[in-house]
């Protein structure tokens, strides 16, 4: 029996390519040149690791999907990208010939010197590493080159089933590696040994259940990441520390992270534990915090503002003291990046409909003393919410 | 006994600083305002992770650099980098008003408003995943923005003797790193278990050696980072390979990466083996590609240029069916990048000084059958070359 693979299908690439052309052809635009990894990955399907060397896929009005890419990347566009049509190369960068010159022929030859196109990129390379070079539309002086990026960040606001059946395929084997995080944590350990270890063990749960099924399609070493980025003790009032030199101590506060990819998809599963038993300042500091993502887990459903759920977050906090742990916004929507809009943030007045997906983690911090956030993924439904990342969130159960 | 961090010192980030402010005068540039995570590193050791939120380094041509920074990384920036002068933050992304308008008013503060201003992005925003904001120079009429990420980039083309003292740290326990990955590569095994495996104890190893004298600057789930990056069997074909549902299997053909993560520096050792007895092909093919990186290392040394060494690898493969192999050039620049300028490419014609640093890796690929890579570091010397990686590279010693 042939296994599914848990990515997006080729048809549902097939069908945003469509809805994209649809909307070029409504726009009286030839064609829709993209140049970022993770725009290309959910038009195309097609995962690269972008570095210097330009690469573009350029979706024509009618015709089939194409790409301009190094010839280092030629087979693999071959082999993994169905729908990719032609793939026109040049040999490397920076080359005798500048690669954007190419670019320039390559558009011309399909019939697009004097077109009307839509980018997401008006230097025609999305510019990693020291990449240097001309700008596109300044060697396409007939063309006419139009912001495009939103043609296709609009789409992703609102996540496919399929999205969403790959968020939570990502939220359950976070759970499984965050509970292995939770058995392997303890007083005397290096916090990054423990996470390593723990997204080892996680993996080897994981590639046993899903064998073939599964595929990694960003670069890591390991697509199960689990852990506490350096949110030790009182680095966890650091809300995006890297790392620390101290090992886990009795009465330490850290904040973890748990994520797995699974077809590109990331959910964001994070929560607040203590070692050994909390001081009443760390009760105190983590009651506070769970009732503001209890606050702001109430308000998510179709037709609020993404501002209410920040919102909700700070006005829960009637201490004056505590609230001046806050930090950061409530959150941020969630999807093939990390972190994508619409933002749960006073200044964001989007209004939520089904199939947004956010993370939900108002944090408080002392610095010197310890941080406290828990997150969740959650996707809005047709009359509220539902939990895409299911895990305890009571001090009990996060006491280790 | 206060340990050395293995890292920048600060004096020598005072030293970047003062260099580029010299520059500053000479060429009657106000200020240098620098966006991009690895610039900011690299002038003031701050290291962070970069997202929708804008972030900024601003060095003034006479006074210390000042930051412009998000409220969540106002104590990091405090805790982690002492040659920071005042931190101005924004609440969050993308908030009430808008930060960028704030960052205009930060710089107005701080006399600006008229000056002529150097920057390495005319958004005056780095633009991680789904930001969007008025550029800069937009909302600061008066002054003048001109194209500043030279100023930085130029200086980090010669590596200092700390950059390579931190590279030669590097390579040595990238070089543990590969045995542990030798011992434990065997067919039936799933590629991506033996890369963490391995990673997990060249990390306790160097751990347990370096321990508070280490300090993680990027983020990972691991500094130490040995595998194959789905680089087995028939996908050794492919260069940037991602992930291979495929096993190892006896008589496959791996290509290997080792990096440690040192001070935010990253030497590159990568290694063909072979899993039993090489065929007469494997064996061919790589002879072919060991002589031609052999014969790409001989010409390393000052005043020579970049495209030489692409040439001699090229040239040395006299075979034309052998040579069809070839997809990329011959490496390029390494520092606190993983890819860095110059390019070992015909187009690149910058002359070779002491101090600059390569990786050195001609690659043949045959698709359905296998890549053929190796990959070191080397640092031009006053006369020629030294190896910054020292690894076996012969058949012999890669057969597993």
């Amino acid at each position: 029996m042939a296994v599914d693979e848990l990515k997006i299908t080729t048809a549902e690439h097939k069908s945003r390519i469509e809805k994209i052309q649809k909307q070029l052809r409504r726009e009286r635009i030839e064609a829709l040149y993209l140049t970022n990894s993770t725009r290309i990955l959910y038009t195309t399907g097609f995962a690269h690791i972008p570095t210097e060397r330009p690469l573009a896929a350029v979706i024509p009005k009618e015709e089939q999907p194409f790409f301009i890419a190094p010839y280092l990347e030629y087979d693999h566009i071959r082999q993994e990208c169905p729908i990719a049509g032609e793939v026109l190369t040049y040999p490397d960068y920076p080359g005798k010939v500048h690669p954007m010159r190419l670019f320039a022929r390559f558009l011309a030859q399909k019939g697009l010197a004097s077109s009307k196109i839509a980018t997401d990129s008006m230097e025609g390379a999305s510019g990693g590493y020291g990449y240097r070079g001309p700008a596109l539309p300044d060697l396409m002086r007939r063309a006419k080159f139009i912001a495009g990026r939103d043609i296709v960040d609009n789409m992703r606001l609102i996540k496919s089933r399929q999205e969403i059946r790959l968020l939570r395929e990502s939220a359950k084997w976070s759970e499984l590696a965050h509970n292995i995080l939770l058995e392997n944590t303890r007083a005397g350990l290096h916090d990054t040994m423990v996470a390593i270890k723990s997204s080892y063990d996680a993996l080897a749960r994981m590639l046993r259940k899903l064998g073939q099924s599964y595929v990694q399609m960003k670069i890591a070493l390991s697509p199960v990441v689990v852990g506490f980025r350096g949110q030790v003790g009182a680095n966890s009032a650091i809300p995006h520390a890297v790392y620390t030199k101290n090992k886990i101590r009795r009465g330490d506060v850290l904040v973890t992270e748990a994520g797995v990819e699974v077809g590109g998809y990331t959910s964001e599963l994070e929560r607040t534990l203590v070692v050994g038993k909390p001081s009443s300042r760390a009760e105190r500091c983590f009651e506070t915090m769970l009732n503001a993502q209890n606050a702001a887990l109430k308000e998510f459903r179709p037709g609020v503002r993404c501002s209410k759920i920040d919102e909700a977050a700070d006005e829960s906090i009637k201490d004056s003291a505590l609230k001046e742990g806050l930090r950061h916004h409530a959150g941020h929507g969630i999807g093939l990046d990390g972190h994508e809009p619409p933002w749960l943030d006073p200044g964001d007045r989007t209004v939520m409909r089904e199939g947004m997906v956010f993370s939900c983690e108002p944090g408080l911090y002392f610095p010197g003393y310890a941080g406290f956030r828990h997150s969740d993924t959650v996707v809005i439904t047709k009359k509220g919410m539902d939990f895409i990342t299911r895990y305890p969130r009571e001090l009990e159960e996060l006491t280790v």
